[in-house]
């Protein structure tokens, strides 16, 4: 019976290989017993939780017994007044990943084709398979997406187009101008989801303010999260912003209670806390420029970022460098599954973390 | 083009009427300016969160900006000890709503059908029409499932049972002959899902040992949650127990962080405090003694439960009862949407709640 058990699954399902979280600290002191480790894996904020973050979530102690508020009242009402919109617009997710999740489950069946890029997160293919769609991957172009091969691969099965804009690992970004004629050329069965995780840490000129164009596009959907710039990435909230046509379709499959009371609590405080996210920016914006001088100075190509990680780029298979970096307490990424075998991709972290990554890296290279 | 994004949804989605969640306090204080409000709506735990849940969740702080461990390790390592079965055996749900949806979408296609009762909980028919997989809906039998009628009513095409012990909102429940009986007799085809988040309230000398069952039927599923019993509801912790197979297929399914860092805290400990439990059991069964009885004196049928709510029957239609009640601070749950239009579920609560709800209920029904 056991064999036949995994019969029942779905096709999609049968053959699904569950994404790979970074490695937790608390896993690598199980395994080698270390004491002092710094994790820069999964591109989560180094300054920690705000305090008024933690206040907000004390305060709300006394309602965890009741359900939350399954429509996420006041958070929407504090993102509608910022962003301009209306709550309709909005759709809260356990995590923006929640977000992408509900798309493919609302949107695609086995009959349909998903387009999105060659090194472009790892969550597309995931909730492509799971619904049993097609995914069809188009070839990057210097680690960045191909536009034009986007639009070419469009067919009349397209249903959804996944844009991560930085993306992550690479940290490309695409332009407003670039995007912006790009939009307006795919047909109105495709729905085009622009993935914004890391949009806070981007100090570009040409990068779209993607919200304008939501009056102009209802196929367009914009994901954020509160995990990366807000440093909230243990409490799972990210959100979707689009035409209030799709807000519903998506609110229709999203769990009622999807996003728990403290996290609720403690987003509609953290999106408030201008303060917090300023440090952010600034911490980033340093240890990018330390990062990427020392990757230069030790001969290392790596790749232009405008989030809060940077692809170095080892010019050798970078998973032995990694082994010898997690025996020295330093859990970075590797990338392999992202057809970048010689990269890791480094989260930006305190200028303690990044030197002591830096130390360790140039311990474990001149061991090689 | 906004009625043709509708089109692009899928068939099941495009007719899905999302569950409706208890109102919350917040709701009834802006609509109607009440100050005094009790909620007896959603079988939620009238104590609050316990002590040492606060204090686990204030150690987690420092953990708020790292992802959550995506295994939940820590957690499966208590429940695995608690119920003596592995940790491979277990999957944990963002509530055990998400497992409900995550066994849908891990086994069900447009092809297949699922079988659960008549006046069974409303989320077994939501996930059922989210993936477009047909509902059979098998009549009850004074308000309790018919096991011979579900029986029948497996076809080649079947999936998936949903069975509900105790039932939520009837609160009748399955004795431990009467579902091993039925157990046999499934095919091996179809998965049996038992959805036991009521289960720490049954003080039933027949009422089943399901998880000793689950050596015999590798085609058994266990629902159970931290949201009733454990006081958990505004963190979303459930879980399932079964074969180390069908808790690997759900896994895929699962989303990496579908737990949030302070639910997975908090749950771990509030699984090992048994004086809550024990304060939980004790205020229930009062509170369930002194309603039913305040029925009977008034001369209202009410259901035997086994679990932390009561249905009574207002011998009317209860949807104008319900508007007066919360006129008078009171949150009830009108279940018509359950084929029960003359029944209001009522949550136990405090020994306060429980008189102002019945003064209230005296009040309300001398006036009509």
């Amino acid at each position: 019976m056991p064999s036949s058990i995994y019969q029942l699954a779905t096709a999609g399902v049968q053959t699904l290989v569950p994404y790979q979280a970074g490695k937790p600290i608390s896993d690598l002191e199980r395994e080698l017993g270390l004491t002092y480790i710094i994790k820069l894996a999964s591109n989560e904020n180094p300054l920690g939780p705000g305090e008024k973050v933690k206040q907000a979530i004390q305060a709300s102690f006394a309602d965890l017994s009741r359900y939350p508020d399954s429509n996420g009242f006041a958070l929407k009402a504090v993102l509608a007044d910022k962003y301009h919109l209306k709550s309709t617009q909005i759709t809260l997710g356990n995590g923006s990943n929640e977000i992408l999740e509900l798309l493919a489950r609302a949107f695609l069946t086995t009959e349909h084709e998903v387009i999105f890029s060659q090194h472009a997160f790892a969550v597309y293919p995931l909730v492509t398979q799971a619904v049993g769609a097609q995914a069809r991957v188009v070839p990057a172009i210097d680690y960045g997406h191909d536009l034009k091969g986007m639009l070419a691969a469009i067919s009349d099965k397209t249903r959804l187009i996944f844009i991560a804009n930085p993306n992550n690992p690479t940290g490309t970004y695409l332009t407003e101008q670039a995007l912006n004629e790009f939009l307006a050329l795919i047909p109105e069965h495709v729905i085009c989801v622009l993935d914004e995780a890391y949009f806070e840490y981007v100090a570009k000129n040409d990068y779209p303010d993607s919200i304008s164009w939501l009056a102009e596009y209802p196929n367009l959907v914009i994901t954020r999260t509160f995990s990366k710039a807000y440093g909230l990435a243990g409490l799972r909230v990210g959100y979707s912003l689009s035409s209030p046509e799709i807000a519903d379709i998506l609110n229709r499959v999203r769990q009622p209670f999807n996003n728990n009371a403290l996290a609720l609590a403690a987003a509609e405080v953290a999106i408030q806390d201008s303060d917090y996210l300023t440090a952010t920016i600034a911490l980033n914006n340093a240890g990018m420029q330390f990062l990427t001088q020392a990757f230069s100075a030790m001969g290392l190509p790596w790749i232009e970022s405008a989030g809060n990680f940077v692809a170095v780029d080892l010019l050798r298979e970078a998973s032995t460098i990694n082994t010898a970096l997690l025996h020295k307490g330093v859990i970075v990424r590797p990338i392999a599954n992202y057809e970048m075998p010689n990269h890791l991709r480094i989260s930006i972290g305190t200028e303690t973390e990044n030197d002591f990554f830096i130390s360790a890296l140039k311990a474990v290279l001149a061991d090689v």
